[in-house]
């Protein structure tokens, strides 16, 4: 264990490295050749051009006006000056509401932090346990916390009362939160301009029919069933092959336009395929599946629709409310019930094994790929593998490196598990990734890095203790774990920010992209990677940051003031990043909120079980029937914040569809909304054709009110 | 223990005094003068008249016709014989919905009791363990049980893959009986006659406004978010305090007309009472309580309010499908959000410490109820008490009968608990109640039979005991228990269901009342109780019994039989009482089956966990392993058959809605639904009043599409 001093040291190292970072990232902003790189949304959004073509061209690539770099922190104040309401406009509530969570940090730990200092450390410093004891190899972090209190010390109802002056400020953040992004969304979405998600319901499992056509069974059947509100609808194609033509297609047009502007040549080839494979798909019965975009007359009509059950069988006819075009997961849309049912089953069993077992395959990686099987597999290497430093540097490293490519590919694998599981729709398959990430981070980073062993042992050892000696075993290692934990926050956390900042492989790879592949404008305009706001892996990451605040804000207080550092930087940083360079891949009006709740909830929960098994070490009486009523009011804190805020998220109110149709139909009285929705649920790849009419054809609007149906039922 | 034997002994001396309990009933049912105490549905649907008045005066009390006591047990064929659409018919679907629950008791538990009785007793008789150990107190049951395969023996494996069997024989079952009943329900629903409840929503938490009345508020909210379809409300009153008047005037009014009859006096006293209580609830503003009964044009249009958001706040014009109005439960109807989550969370913790801890006031009140206090009380008794036999007496006897009176209590108790949890229909209140006894049976009979000791020092023992420690200690103690619970079955089961049908209770109040009480013939109507089916007391103990079975299928089969008894004889009896005493006061068309089907699951799961943890102490090699995949794949079928049928129970799909409003629009096109619906959902103390209309007064058909207001909101 690390002394203060020797935290001070790696607090400098570490504050000096973030520092540099942000040096390299000012001065390489600046330069014009980057500007695609670090202000890609501005580019996005067609509001900066390329880099003036004029001027001497060194100028071109490089920014020689010394002024500007004199100034070169002041993204920063530029970061936060933007007004919420412009950003909203500007990136997108989702991306506002994601920095919030950030801004929320610092409301919930900054008063934590400073009631501890203010109260406990004084109460820990005096304590003077460990003064006695002097064969024991303590330091001055240890004195601040609370490990310097005496066993059975009257002190520790000190530790009690704070920990719920702690919970009850937690809650009160978090209601005034929840409330805040609830009524946010709220008036996103009533000042939203007309999208055609606000008429449209996503329609799943149509049963099949054996007189109809899906597409004439669909209409039928809401002709019957909404006679007044059933405007249209769009069926879906399995256009999963069609889709790699195009990207195939997509590839060969740029080569013919590169081709074009450099030989004025021509070739009609991959359009013709590709148009061939379009009136296949379109002109196959089978290649439509079992679900369907049903759109409404009106915005009540359809917020009816997605929240009632059409049939009597809960398996047929599911109704949601349809995401938008852009959030749409094509490949889900048509997984029967059973199916899924299984598929989740599956998933959920695959994941316990993945959380706890990981260990497993990745040792035999890594009993793989060592010296004799990478001699087996490069002959050629033999030589230079058996120089000895070599040799030890690939012994050393190896181990090391697989499990980290475990690691950066996680988040990948436990997308495509969210994928099998069959949501249908992007914002939804983030938000349960996120879910299996800060579990697996729950348990094989927090619970690993304090009980040390793999996580199975660790579970073999829970199963084989009493439940209240759990709390006790991890209670009890808390503390002696504060500075590991400090270090994983400076390492982890500031300088993961700051690499955030500098984009360092979009750097990179834009700058390959731009010397070896672009050959259009168009490809420059894609070698462009903006990114987007990763919520599936950066969401868990500060859940550990809020974890890691909540149980060391009773126990030892001097880790607060790291992670606070960690909140508020992230904030900046991310701030800049979503105004310059982030271009999110879709807009679900903050519908992540609850989650990000709950998981509070539940680190405020593992927190209070964790304090209530560290003081029943330390001999005081009544402790744990003194801390029981914490876990009880954070589970009713969260089943009252639920109940009041979660629908916000979940449903649209009948009182507010109706207030925006009847402000619509009173501003625009001739809208042609059948018009309006016609082409916006049709699958990527048919999109922008003007030949994409025959088997969706709309009848007019006089044949609608004459239900037609070959069946007597 | 008792051997085989002995359990025969007491197995058949259980079932004379059961033969005798049905002789005696055979005997008083055929006596006149208890016509009205075993057969009061029949008198409350005036299908069946007083006994006839003409003949000779004895006859009119005692049968005296000897060939009809010879068939004395043809009632049980005759309780059989009524088809169930015609006993849907005479008893409601809630009735035969639950009687159904024994006959799946038959369909679960008898062939597991077959397969036990082919395979694992001859498989347990030949294990021979018991035979080798000499000074071990074991019995012939212990022979034909999982005690006597020795440790480590392959044999095991027979139980393991049995219990493969059994779990999907019950998966089988519950299956088809889901669909079955969930069928039966929207058969009942579709063919159901006009019902009030089929247009109406209860509307709660209604907000507060300046300006407006209750009334006119949620009338002008209706007119706006639901323009085409809304149709009338109904306001509901506080009327509490009038309904206690009510009941006052009632017992005045019996007395009256009984003075009536003898003197011919008139006396208009309580009448005009009770009408100025009337007229001061109804025009006293406060008396309108913030909900109410909303009634719309269609059945279509009530499905999608019940079902559906009206405002962004999820706390404010929450909406549900109004309950018959038999069921509602008046007193409820205005609890406010917060309120509700306040209520339910101190009920949730006084059903733990009353799990827990009921032995504690039970035992102060012990401590009290003893010689010393009894003297105390009444001084006079104390010659009689110290003598030496009636002392003894006394002190053996009264703790227990402490005991008994908390367990009979304990249902009214639990029912107080969800009154004040606040649920809005009896139905949910009896639902809500049955949950609660089937945990304390969990917790105090079975587990508290199992393990001795109180509750308090079980939940002690399990938490400083690790998870896998709880299903060795309870399952190595099950094979024991199994004579203990033989007798269990005969003694609370059998005994009990006889004396259901006995009816001792009933009779002699009614005759008490007979005697003393009844002056007129309304008094005699209601002298007679027909009681009804307590779905909250009768389905937990049923629970109790499939639990026994479940968890004794694959250790000791030769307790199913008994079991197996308990379920035919109920059925036999409770198809009896429901075809001639009982009368519902509520009909929710089976609504709480898929409680019944939750439990059941539990019960499966438990007996899951009991079988690792005995088999766990057998020394066999991976049978944890081995069995793991059970529990994990009965909870999946829970999540399964939840997704799958649940709706059927909680929802009422558009569809069947659209169907029902369709035909009723082609056969009675000239329905006045307003005045059909006028006093459907008025407080019981108003019904049948003329002059209750002032401040209900509908408007007229022509004024409805203006909607005044005075907000400009």
């Amino acid at each position: 264990m690390a002394n203060l001093r020797e935290i001070s040291v790696s607090a400098a190292l570490n504050l000096l490295s973030a520092f540099a970072f942000l040096v390299a990232f000012a001065i390489l902003r600046l330069q014009p050749i980057n500007d695609r790189v670090y202000f890609p949304k501005w580019y996005r959004r067609r509001i900066r051009n390329s880099p003036r073509r004029s001027g001497v061209c060194l100028t071109r690539f490089v920014n020689l006006d010394w002024r500007t770099y004199i100034k070169f922190l002041n993204w920063m104040p530029a970061a936060l000056r933007m007004p919420e309401l412009e950003l909203i406009d500007h990136a997108g509530l989702d991306s506002v509401v994601y920095i919030r969570i950030y801004l929320l940090g610092l409301k919930v730990i900054g008063p934590l932090a400073v009631l501890a200092f203010l109260v406990l450390v004084p109460v820990n410093w005096t304590g003077e346990t460990l003064e006695g004891v002097k064969n024991l190899a303590y330091n001055d972090i240890d004195k601040l916390s609370i490990s310097n209190v005496p066993d059975g010390s009257k002190r520790f109802w000190v530790h009690i009362v704070m920990s719920y002056v702690f919970a009850l400020w937690t809650f009160y953040v978090l209601y005034v939160e929840y409330k805040e992004v609830a009524a946010m969304r709220l008036r996103y979405l009533a000042s939203e301009n007309r999208r055609p998600g606000q008429f449209t319901v996503l329609v799943r499992n149509v049963p099949p029919d054996p007189d109809e056509t899906v597409s004439e069974h669909i209409e039928h059947f809401f002709r019957v069933n909404h006679p007044d509100s059933y405007l249209t609808h769009q069926v879906v194609y399995n256009a999963n092959k069609l889709a790699k033509l195009v990207q195939k297609k997509k590839s060969l047009q740029n080569w013919y336009t590169y081709y074009l502007n450099k030989y004025e040549r021509t070739s009609k080839r991959p359009t013709t395929r590709e148009a061939l494979g379009r009136e296949k798909v379109l002109s196959d019965p089978k290649a439509i599946v079992k679900a369907a975009f049903v759109s409404f007359k009106s915005r009540w009509a359809a917020a009816v629709c997605a929240q009632t059950q059409l049939s009597h069988n809960p398996t047929i006819w599911l109704t949601e409310w349809a995401p938008e075009p852009r959030d749409v997961y094509w490949r889900n849309l048509a997984i029967p019930y059973f199916d899924l049912t299984i598929r989740r089953l599956l998933m959920a069993i695959a994941l316990f094994f993945l959380i706890f077992f990981f260990m497993i395959p990745i040792a035999f990686v890594q009993s793989l790929a060592n010296i004799e099987g990478i001699e087996k597999v490069f002959p050629f290497l033999t030589p230079l593998i058996e120089t000895k430093s070599v040799r030890s540097f690939i012994q050393g490293f190896l181990p090391g490196i697989v499990l980290k490519i475990f690691l950066i590919l996680l988040p990948t694998i436990l997308m495509m598990m969210s994928k099998v599981e069959g949501f249908s729709s992007r914002s939804s398959l983030d938000r349960r990734s996120a879910g299996k990430y800060h579990l697996f981070l729950l348990v094989n980073v927090f619970l690993g890095s304090i009980i040390t062993g793999t996580a199975f042992q660790q579970l073999k050892t829970f199963l084989h203790q009493p439940p209240t000696e759990i709390p006790k075993t991890v209670g009890e290692s808390i503390p002696m774990k504060a500075t590991f934990f400090i270090t994983y926050t400076m390492v982890d956390g500031w300088a993961g920010i700051a690499a955030e900042i500098l984009r360092l492989v979009p750097l990179v790879i834009f700058h390959l992209k731009n010397m070896f592949l672009v050959k259009t404008e168009q490809d420059r305009e894609e070698a462009m990677d903006p990114g987007c706001l990763n919520f599936a892996t950066y969401e868990p990451k500060i859940q550990f940051y809020f974890l890691l605040g909540l149980v060391y804000s009773a126990v030892t207080p001097v880790l607060l003031p790291f992670v606070i550092i960690f909140f508020a930087f992230s904030y900046v940083v991310f701030r800049h990043q979503v105004i310059n360079v982030y271009d999110q891949r879709y807009e679900s009006g903050g519908s992540f909120w609850p989650d990000v709740h709950r998981r509070l909830l539940i680190g405020l929960l593992i927190s209070q079980f964790l304090l209530m098994g560290l003081l029943s070490t330390k001999n005081i009486e009544k402790s744990t029937i003194a801390l029981l009523p914490l876990p009880i009011l954070t589970i009713w804190f969260h089943v009252y914040c639920k109940g009041r805020f979660q629908s916000a998220f979940v449903r649209f109110s009948l009182q507010d569809a109706m207030t925006k149709d009847t402000l619509e139909r009173a501003t625009e009285p001739n809208l042609n909304l059948r018009a309006y929705l016609k082409d916006a649920y049709v699958h990527p790849v048919f999109k922008g054709r003007s030949h994409f009419d025959s088997p969706l054809l709309v009848p007019d609007e006089e044949n609608n009110t004459l239900v037609l149906t070959r069946r007597s039922s």
